[in-house]
């Protein structure tokens, strides 16, 4: 039991609107209540009924003999207010607020809800809701559901009604039972991350799956969920992918993170498996509930055989571990030989293993039995077809005894047909053996599986790679606040290059030392200080892509060049630059002197800002052609690790470019990801800054230059 | 009825190794004939029994009184032969050979299966197997399955009898019926391409299912099924994917060419869909079997309407419509408004329109009859989560009387939940309603649905582009012959550089001259003769990539330069190169002047070979690293045409660029398509082609270079 216990088992409940009319909402709830064989105190409040489905009445919550530890609200939105006001003052803890018309109705609801959050505040007192189906128990209901959830290890939390009384009814014809079923709506107070947390602690609870649209606090929900995830497995279909509005593109970064990454890279930051659909949400929910993680056998990659009767199925099975990376096992040649003794001849005993169609039900037991004495043997995917000698009911009841000699193996099974598999199918679920239809979703199953057991072992808690840009001395720190005030003073929001330029020093990133020049005898100034060759560009916060309009020159190698090159420069940005962008000047910068240098690879890295999750780290194939190549890949900067950079560099395609291919050296990927951890650090302490952009970022063998860098704050 | 009419519609039949013994295949054959109805003559064959199952039975086939048209074995393998010869000399028209032991058995089945071959091709005798279950139709079933299969317009052949078993189960539980059942077996004689032709001539068939692991004959299947597949929808669920030997590596092209694309390539060009796994062959099969594409409203952009009576799943259903790329409808104003009368103030008359929680089944009724009267709309997917209000039995039952009367829209639903559920599912399915457990497969069909009513409507022969390389000059095909000649004669199997610019000269492709030098002195003559720059690599058919060794030189501008060049050249060669590798010199080249020319882009254009389909052509990025980035698409050479290429260069991230990014102008794709045509044409027509490697390829803004190029015959 948690902080939220009186949600989920409250010693008193008081039912605000109790009704004795049958089919009122009020009526069901005390009704719900009543025969959920709840053993607390229960308190109907109605003005007017003395009595209620046998409980005695009262007029208003104040009247109560004793404080309920829980209010269930069934009143019009307008009248609850008051009754907040009115629990809060008696000192009840929690209200699970089932009325509608708040902030889910947009207008007047909005701030209705407000107020209503406002008054929890005030008296400490926590609210699930409002809008909500309710929430039930095996040994309570407080929902206004037409049946009581059926008892079983989910623990299912849903964002959406509807989503709930859906499931409930599919859940009676597909054996599922629920030890917590809860309904967030509109989620103004308890939010997911304290509920997950809730019914973690719940000893009836083996898994936990969500439905969710939103979530309410991301930095929560990262810190706290990867805690509970290395507990118990939580699997969340999070819907609303369609209406997520693209980050805005102003940036390369911007134009590349896709509509919903940050939910996926948060859901594997925090440990989550995601369901991408509804299907896939029941197949991972089945195998996980069936799953005994503690006594499974660790390994790294888990590595099945398949027991078919048939050989199509099988081919159709070994195509799925191909398409979902499971691996077939390769068993030794001891099992082998004692598979070919207890098999007739016309038998496989290669991988799939083919029992041959007129297989009797010992067939597959030993079979079963003999792969698992195999060490190189960790679960058994069992496929049947209806033949004459099959008996799938006797094969079904010998996985669940195999499966519970065996508890440190997985048996999965693909029973397939329609009426004969329907008996088997019942044996399976009461012995806790996972069975689908079809192999596919299975192995969309088997896989998550293989995932979440190697995940729960890693540590939850984000690593720290310590101060590795020295912000902790303060006068650095400083002096970068310094910077963007000076910016924002200027009316900009994009910073110069000599900025960038200096911030980068500071945190220990090479980037080419750069001066602003706004004339030409200046330019020529500048660049007589610097080192020829130089590099000079266009400034202007209304130029984006500089080289688009002729704002940039190369190789520029002695001062009259340079001089010429400024009024050049000035000259494209004002005719083929957007009409009306102010010119600063033309920024005069020492170029990397790529003669000296072996072959470079063009890279992009940046970084946006994500609504829930904070900032996400891009890491990609750079260069004018980044946007159409699209080759990237995105990490939160929360919990970012040297770790990490590298698993997100392995991401994308131009790693075995850096890597060194084709006889070509390894590039400086040490480097690479020094600036990737630093960026991280940076953009983490630094909050103004909306979006960073590198790009190209140029990688060498023994070094990295930043050619380009846009910060915006 | 088609050719095969006596496999499926026969006027006699003899069922070889008939019994009496009930459990017996041989007593089930004919016992399933008896049962099915079949109202032809039956001849059981059986050397004892005087009368089997209340027929005549005669000892073989010889002594029965007429010749029967179709012959069923259902005897040992061994005593297959003499039976077929005896029914070849009998003059029976087909023999269905339900035994195993031929070629899936291996060693001597092999040799048993060809001879059975040979006697059929002597008697001109089809055969259908061996080793099949058999075939059934609604009037006529010559299985030994247990049970006769529900009638109904779904044409079902397999190549695995133990997933028609499965299926058959299934079917009963689904309410799903078949018009055609076929078991495919080895597939000796009778292959897939003729049965989908006999059963798409059939009257009772509405839609063709197969279940394949091979195609028999790749040239019949790509002619003869795109004709088919535009009079029914066909759809094919291949397995065997994992199992398909990648093509040998020796080639970028044979590299970047995935496991099982050439059949994705052949299943699009034949007009199939394939369907991806089991569940997804149901999904598609269900819609399929309920759409009239006659009917339907000919659009090229299906555009839909989601009407629900709750939030969640219309967020689920809208994410699915994006995921598979299907419109949802913009309604006009007025439909709106007429919505907005029509349905409560709570509801959203936006799509999706949500009915909300206590939607009557009169207010679904009204929402889909107002918003079918919108010209922006052409189907609804109804979603009905079970609520207090729902009654789903007449929610379903008016889905099937709107879709009645609008046969020109697709009304899909999604009835989500279980047992609530089942009687409306069961009105829906008789109401020819497809139903769906989920919004998301629901969405899978519909995109396929579609597709297909697209593509029934495009011409199924493929186009022809003329003669564009000019083979038909017999002068300039024999001068290839005679150059393949010569490299065969010369103990190699890839071509030279001054070999592959003949051949491009010939097919008017540009490719820059090159001459052979075998010694420093030959080298600067030939240079003297072209235009410098030259650029020089080594020639040796054991070097595949020239520059890693140190094998090519660029920008050589004096005689003296290329004289010192061949030298270093053969010298990195044999210090660098492969040992062993046999060096034939040093090609001159003429360099593509880039000096005078814009940038230009690097592309890779290969083919290889499909064992199955033919020659498939290659497009992608380019340059060394093509094999890491991967950014290639395939097309097959059989109906390549213009448009095709156009169509396969969009597939690629580079087309972008070509088109023109970021102020550059656009590449030269008119000529690079012209390449991609003219080469499918030299592979089409010298099949002694078995590789091809342009890398890179030079796009210019204005014209096209080949700079690498590798034949291997």
């Amino acid at each position: 039991m948690g902080k939220l216990a009186f949600f989920t088992n409250p010693t008193s409940i008081a039912v605000i609107g109790a009704s004795s009319a049958a089919g009122k909402v009020g009526y069901t709830v005390v009704d719900n209540i009543k025969t959920s064989g709840y053993t607390g105190k229960v308190y109907p409040i109605n003005p007017k009924a003395p009595e209620i489905n046998g409980f005695k009445a009262y007029p208003n919550i104040t009247a109560c003999p004793e404080t309920p530890e829980l209010a269930v609200f069934v009143i019009p939105a307008k009248h609850c207010l008051a009754t907040a006001e009115e629990c809060g003052q008696k000192g009840v803890r929690g209200c699970v607020i089932i009325s509608a018309g708040f902030k889910e109705v947009g207008g007047d609801g909005i701030e209705l809800e407000q107020k209503l959050v406002a008054i929890g505040k005030k008296y400490d007192m926590r609210i699930v809701g409002p809008n909500v189906l309710g929430v039930s128990t095996p040994s309570f209901n407080c929902t206004f559901a037409s049946r009581h959830p059926r008892k079983g290890p989910i623990a299912f939390l849903s964002q959406s009604g509807a989503m709930l009384t859906s499931i409930l009814d599919w859940s009676f014809a597909n054996n599922i039972g629920f030890s917590n079923f809860i309904s967030l709506g509109n989620k103004c107070d308890v939010h997911e991350t304290e509920l997950i947390e809730e019914v973690c602690e719940d000893d009836n609870t083996k898994i936990i799956l969500l439905y969710l649209e939103s979530i309410v606090d991301g930095p929560a929900f990262l810190e706290r969920v990867s805690v509970a995830s290395r507990k118990k497995p939580i699997i969340i279909l999070k819907s609303g992918t369609s209406l997520a509005g693209a980050a805005a593109a102003s940036s390369h970064t911007g134009a590349l993170a896709g509509n919903d990454i940050a939910f996926d890279l948060a859901f594997a930051q925090a440990g989550v498996i995601r369901a991408k659909t509804m299907s896939e949400l029941f197949s991972l929910a089945r195998l996980f509930s069936n799953t005994n993680f503690n006594t499974l056998k660790a390994v790294q990659d888990r590595k099945f055989v398949i027991i078919t009767n048939a050989g199509g199925p099988g081919i159709i099975a070994t195509d799925a571990f191909e398409t979902f990376g499971v691996s077939l096992s390769q068993m030794t040649e001891a099992t082998k030989d004692a598979l070919r003794k207890a098999l007739p001849e016309e038998a496989s005993v290669k991988n799939p293993v083919d029992v041959i169609g007129d297989a009797t039900p010992d067939r597959y037991a030993k079979a079963m039995e003999i792969a698992f004495t195999d060490p190189n043997v960790d679960g058994c995917l069992v496929l049947v077809t209806p033949q004459a000698q099959t008996q799938p009911d006797e094969v079904a009841r010998l996985c669940v005894e195999v499966q519970k000699k065996n508890p440190d193996k997985l048996i999965v099974t693909s029973f397939m047909g329609g009426d004969t598999m329907k008996s088997p199918a019942q044996i399976l679920a009461t012995g806790n053996i996972s069975n689908y239809d079809f192999p596919e979703p299975a192995l969309q199953a088997i896989r998550a599986v293989c995932d979440y057991a190697k995940l729960r072992l890693l540590p939850s808690a984000a690593s720290d790679c310590g101060d590795v840009c020295g912000f902790k001395d303060q006068k650095k720190h400083d002096r970068i606040v310094q910077i963007f005030k000076e910016v924002r003073e200027d009316d900009r929001t994009v910073l110069l290059s000599h900025e960038t330029s200096e911030i980068f020093q500071i945190m220990g990133v090479s980037a080419p030392l750069t001066k602003l020049a706004a004339t030409k005898e200046e330019a020529g100034k500048f660049a007589d200080e610097l080192k020829y060759p130089i590099v000079m560009k266009i400034v202007s916060a209304q130029i984006m892509h500089k080289s688009d309009c002729g704002g940039v020159k190369l190789f520029l190698k002695t001062k009259e060049e340079c001089i010429a090159a400024f009024d050049e420069i000035m000259h494209n940005a004002k005719t083929r630059g957007p009409s009306g962008a102010i010119l600063k000047g033309v920024e005069v910068q020492q170029m990397v002197d790529f003669t000296k240098k072996n072959k470079s690879t063009e890279v992009i890295v940046g970084m946006n800002r994500d609504g829930n999750f904070g900032p996400m780290i891009m890491f990609g194939q750079g260069g004018v052609y980044a946007n159409y190549v699209k080759d990237v890949a995105f990490e939160l900067s929360y919990g970012y690790t040297r770790e990490k950079a590298f698993e997100q560099l392995k991401k994308t395609k131009i790693n075995a470019i850096l890597e060194g291919v084709r006889g070509q050296p390894r590039s400086d990927i040490d480097g690479l990801v020094d600036i990737l951890v630093k960026l991280s650090q940076l953009v983490t302490k630094f909050p103004e800054i909306q979006e960073l952009d590198m790009n190209p970022l140029l990688v060498f063998d023994d070094s990295i230059a930043a050619v380009d860098v846009k910060i915006t704050i």
